[in-house]
């Protein structure tokens, strides 16, 4: 008899189940960025139906049998560790039953269909039916993970994303932002005040916008012979390891918007194609959670992109496609790139403003999942906290404002404070990687990035899910998500 | 109990295979005309993995027992064509074993991405051995299918295709071509050399070319709501009914090969986009026969494309963008159009030597399956049949010889003789529309193709695959398949 029979067993059918997620990816990335609007019904019955055999395929009872014939086998570490990421997702399927997760998969992609036109339309009246019975179905989801694991509903959520979050957790976590955040962002929002920056001219003409983020990706490292850029209304990050496909929206006026998408999604992809392939088709070999895919994307959205030695590296590329201007004198540039002002997109948000558009959705999601408040509470509330948190009204205003995101229309509750998590853990990293190579800096002068990339390739990337996200971090950093690390970035870059 | 419960439970399972076939066309598309090239192995074991759950699928013993059960049910006519039609896919794929259905995906997988390549290089000697694995799979296949059906191994691959179709009847009809087509070609270039033909002078830019392109489209009823047109290495049409993918290839010195490339594509796309929609994902919906759609394809190109009508249509666009020039006359571009050259590429071939092209690939592919001859002769005998039928040689010439095309990389050994076919069928619809319409050519002349678009709806398009290939011609035009037809169109139109 074969020596681990039954993890052997296993690592094939999660191998089968991976080349389905392969073509639920791509068809999914033809989805947002290439396929006209006649194909949607189709296309959502179909991925409905290729998930159904998914949850089919990893919940059968077999399963279940053979991952617990297979912890009694001889296993290296990574072997356990795969068992363990694939017991995890066994046992998060198997508390969905198939009809919940077909209507799910079906409203979700009516509701994103629907919304691309919708929020052109600043259409909140059309948005709200879609959105209810998408929120209908995960709070049914989050009840029934709920009942099976104990802690709240949205915890329940929160779970599948990042595992092992909770809501305490963040509660913490955002409390001590909550407690110096506001004051530090109205003393920069003052201090820059008082500066005179110049903002770029434009137009931007869209093909000049799509070069140099195409030489963005070039110098971070984005492998082009793994991976394609192209346009979708809502940025993302899709396909899969060896064919990654990320995208961003072009805005003529505006120079920053589409750059730093293009910027902040190619982090996420230099995670994706630098995972390990040896473990071809396992869960151990994909990215550990969405917070740490998050630290990644801003880490190079934040971190390193808008740091001077990014700024100036890009800078003569800007020149050679828009022309040379007193707004991009390098000092100036740099000034502006590092503008914080308040506004409505959390996506083209700067990093100081960007947690309270965190926080906010994170509030408003849990009570919605929690069921404390309904959609039709949502604008009210957005509009509120919107004026707590950064002094701007979105009353009527859905298109930028509740309507901006993608991530509720499929159903995506519990994913928002991967972002500020990303975001803690990014400047968390940089430090470390700092403290580790002490020419860091000096090489990051000179345009060399390569150092840093290996760093995070090293420490980061090469891990999957190998290890669980406290232990990724504590041996990448010496120490566990630290917010005060967060705290420093911003304190140092900004005051 | 349900009435007819075997017959609905079969629509089932066909809906669902057909959710699987979405995906996987979305996948193909996107694997010919956007993957970058290091997605290429994952994607091939990814389709092959779902084709080989479409096989098992397919094949289980249930769907056996029901086909028989239903066909004892009290079904409608159209049921029972569509019962017809889903026990010949069962009876198909049931004579092959699943090792063979997965090894052939993915040997043709890796042949047709390696050829992408190989053809640009001239690379013969890298091909071969990969065509080699092709070619022996498929012969297997052959193997096992003529076991079951009788007749040749080339007979049973190319009853995939066509439906009823023999090498026997081929051979009549290509004997009576043989008998006619040399004498009528060189009558035709050696009228032609006489007249003094302008030649448009470019370059045609790209984007303009694609420009005019999508205009010739949206002349021709294309529905873009249901589809795109994109750029792959060899011209096709994919997708699904709802969201057709066409593609073409642009030469910037070149302007009819893209042109009429996106033509040929269009007539393919407007078949299956009007493709009857009252039986979602069941067989009967879908299109007849490859020839019935290469007729769709020939009628759009050469039936309607290269007629008056047309050309004086789409010439306005073409001055609009590569300006007004002594070729871009009414006269002259009609000429210019209708030249007749032979050349080495069947895909820019002119209507009368196109099915020289046909005839040779059938002769090489025929020995190919039934062992007659090696994949080594392939390029001699491409050679010596070439001199013979266009006195052109090909004398290690192979991207523009044997290995132009890409219908061998996968397998795809029965399909070529659909074009003669269809460039048959095309001219015996024309000459049934112009019948059954006294007043098309004056609708046509005024640039009013839609009466001749209401036809092809009315007898082929909205049909699907209700009737046999030979029905269906009947009902059409009154009789089978005649090539006389063609015979006359050519005639008329060359001489």
């Amino acid at each position: 008899m074969n020596k681990n029979a039954c993890y052997h067993e296993l690592t094939l059918t999660f191998q089968r189940l991976s080349r389905f997620s392969h073509l639920s990816a791509i068809a999914s990335w033809d989805m947002f960025a290439m396929m006209p609007s006649g194909g949607s019904a189709a296309r959502g019955e179909a991925l409905a139906e290729l998930g159904l055999l998914q949850h089919q395929i990893l919940t059968d009872k077999k399963i279940g049998e053979r991952l617990l014939a297979a912890s009694q086998e001889d296993l290296t570490d990574d072997e356990r560790a795969n068992l363990r990421e694939m017991s995890r997702a066994h046992k998060q399927a198997a508390l969905l039953p198939e009809s919940l997760v077909e209507a799910k998969a079906l409203a979700g992609s009516r509701c994103e269909h629907a919304w691309r036109t919708q929020r052109k339309n600043n259409d909140w009246q059309g948005f709200a039916p879609n959105l209810k019975e998408v929120v209908r179905l995960s709070r049914e989801e989050a009840r029934l993970r709920a009942e099976a694991r104990g802690g709240s509903r949205y915890d329940a959520l929160l779970d599948i994303f990042e595992p092992g979050m909770t809501s305490k957790r963040l509660d913490t976590l955002f409390a001590d932002l909550k407690s110096w955040l506001p004051e530090l962002l109205a003393t920069v929002v003052d201090k820059q005040a008082s500066q005179r920056v110049a903002t770029p001219q434009g137009p931007f003409p869209t093909e000049s916008q799509r070069q140099v983020g195409l030489e963005a990706m070039k110098m971070l490292g984005f492998d082009f012979d793994g991976g394609r850029l192209d346009v979708s209304a809502h940025p993302f990050c899709g396909g899969v390891p060896e064919d990654v496909r990320i995208t961003t929206r072009y805005d003529e006026n505006d120079l920053l918007s589409a750059l730093f998408g293009v910027i902040h999604e190619t982090g996420h992809a230099r995670y994706e194609q630098n995972l390990p392939r040896h473990w071809p088709g396992q869960p151990i070999a994909l990215a550990r959670s969405t917070a740490i895919h998050e630290s990644q994307s801003l880490f190079f959205e934040m971190q390193l992109g808008r740091s001077p030695a990014f700024l100036q590296r890009i800078l003569p590329t800007l020149r050679q496609h828009f022309g040379d201007q007193p707004a991009f004198s390098e000092e100036n540039f740099i000034a502006w790139s590092q503008r914080v002002a308040p506004g409505y997109i959390r996506v083209d948000a700067d990093e100081v403003s960007y947690p309270a558009h965190v926080i906010l959705r994170y509030d408003i999601e849990r009570a919605l999942i929690d069921g404390d408040i309904d959609v039709d509470d949502i604008p009210a509330l957005w509009d509120e906290k919107m004026q707590h948190w950064l002094g701007l009204s979105t009353a009527g205003n859905y298109r930028n404002g509740c309507m901006q995101d993608i991530h509720w229309t499929d159903g995506g509750f519990g994913y928002f404070p991967s972002y500020t998590l990303g975001a803690m853990y990014a400047a968390q990293l940089f430090q470390a990687a700092r403290k580790a190579l002490p020419t860091l800096d000096s090489a990051l002068a000179n345009g060399d990035f390569s150092p840093l990339f290996g760093w995070l390739q090293q420490n980061i990337w090469q891990h999957g899910s190998r290890y669980s996200t406290s232990e990724l971090i504590i041996n990448a950093t010496g120490e566990d998500l630290n917010s005060q690390h967060f705290r420093q970035h911003l304190t140092s870059r900004y005051l």
